[in-house]
């Protein structure tokens, strides 16, 4: 990608900084302070590492509620779930707030109810709970998906060439952008590859023996995300995700096509395409740095090409500061 | 990998805490600025961040020399070159500065002397001095290297084979260990790429055209190396370090062979052979992470058989804190 092209739009650096935004405390270690002692942190009492970070004006909310406490003359600020001692007990304290909360409509981010549990783990790697899906940023925790990129090596001059769908108009969040070939959320105590092939099927149409024989795991895609207006909701909420990302090479013979409502259509690409997408802010953002993954991975975008090569490269695998499983 | 091969040995992520134990700031604050707070952060006037953490033993041989300047009194604590306006007239400084040193036999590590260059760069990019080798960890510095891992998709049904070099018993450093298929340093002012061209020669006596023609560029690894006894010279030096990593499909019919004296031989090892050796310990400690690196590339060591997939991911791509290229 030459200097002009970047002139024209969005850098690689532009598109990891909107999605990994929070700071990083080995650059900036005053601004990441300042941010980390203005959150209460979300903890559980046997689990000694905070699970995730709680805006003051979330942790206002859960004041006086019982199953809840709220301590602001610790150091950090603590919002503690005192209710539970096992995951079951946890998740059904979380579940009753949670819901009550939808229901006096206290959180705008609770209007994407999705009626799916995603998991929070303790230091050991176990569940410690599980809690609605939309409620997440209210916490902060780190949430976990699958992303899948789909290409062909076709014969043609075109060479390496990537399946790009484009999100149904009427989604929830980020209508009309671009994704990865197939790509979800992780709920609590779904397999990763059982969840992958089982998106496979519902947003692309792929064969399950297909997705079975050719996917292949090439890591993890890591960043912290400050929610924007973007996203939908209240702005500030904290999004740490982590994607697990796959390949897979298709034959030319076998093309996705949408399988539900989340897509609108499939494209087959060439890398330029796919990176003139890129410059032009049409992949939802996370996508996009999935996007980027695999061109480091496949030797496309190089350190000769890229000038921020290494940052990219460490960028792309943020280490979080939460406990994962 | 099974629990009970892991309890035979060193689990993948006990190598990788070998190599990378720094402390993280995310992970345990109090530790990591405990640890900042106690050096010198190495400066120079003009750029306004830090370059590398200095000891305080090693500070103290700076104090009152010429061209430099020790600042108990600053927060943090800063050694600073102040002679020079360029790179030229910096590098000078530093050359004359540290061959004084070697000849008065202050520092240990200036034993291992190179007479070779390593660039330091500006928070722009660009170098704003190169320094003698050996030197970097007194400054704690991030070096560079290129490592490569050459590799053959054999018919047989062992699949895929890596070609692992065994050190010369007489190499300075880690003398007898495993090493990656091809590795070297980048002096300042080098190419990336005719680096490995370079080395591939030298050291695994590799035809050129199909270096060029097959070495395919798959990222970078990153870890910030605390020095112990194992690396020689004096302990607690701070070794910061990016590998630009690559990998070679080879023909079964073109074999490394050992270039010059660095080299004792050559093996072609199955997946698992390199698991064994890597769980025994007899790699040399950063080039396990670049098999590592290449294992979740290649989709070898995957979420399904490494319970801590996402932290061994992150971790081999660290933030480092200091400027690069």
């Amino acid at each position: 990608m030459s200097e002009s092209d970047v002139k024209e739009g969005k850098s690689n650096i532009n598109l990891i900084e909107e999605c990994d935004n929070f700071p990083y405390c080995q650059r900036d270690l005053d601004t990441y302070m300042q941010y980390v002692s203005t959150y209460y942190h979300f903890r559980v009492p046997s689990c000694p590492r905070t699970l995730g970070y709680v805006l003051p004006s979330v942790a206002e909310v859960f004041r006086n509620l019982p199953d809840w406490e709220v301590d602001d003359f610790s150091t950090p600020r603590t919002l503690t779930l005192i209710f539970g001692d096992d995951a079951v007990f946890r998740s059904a304290a979380v579940a009753r707030t949670v819901q009550a909360m939808r229901e006096t409509g206290h959180f705008q981010v609770l209007e994407g109810w999705r009626d799916e549990l995603y998991p929070v783990y303790d230091s050991d790697g176990s569940i410690l709970f599980s809690l609605e899906r939309s409620a997440s940023p209210l916490f902060g925790i780190i949430t976990y998906g699958v992303h899948m990129t789909a290409f062909t090596k076709s014969n043609s001059s075109y060479g390496l060439k990537i399946w790009v769908p484009r999100r149904a108009k009427n989604k929830q969040t980020y209508p009309g952008m671009l994704d990865n070939s197939v790509a979800g959320g992780i709920a609590s105590g779904e397999n990763i590859f059982e969840s992958l092939v089982r998106e496979c099927a519902e947003e692309a149409s792929l064969p399950e023996s297909v997705v079975r024989e050719s996917a292949r795991p090439g890591g993890t895609v890591t960043y912290f995300y400050l929610r924007d207006a973007r996203a939908g909701g209240e702005t500030g909420l904290m999004q740490p995700e982590c994607q697990y990302v796959y390949d897979l090479e298709l034959p030319e013979d076998v093309t996705p096509k949408p399988g539900d409502e989340e897509v609108q259509e499939f494209y087959l690409w060439t890398v330029e395409e796919v990176q003139e997408a890129l410059r032009k802010g049409e992949f939802k953002p996370n996508c996009a740095l999935v996007i980027l993954d695999f061109f480091v991975r496949h030797g496309i975008i190089t350190s000769a090409n890229e000038k921020h090569y290494i940052q990219l490269v460490s960028r792309l695998h943020r280490h979080l500061e939460f406990p994962t499983p």
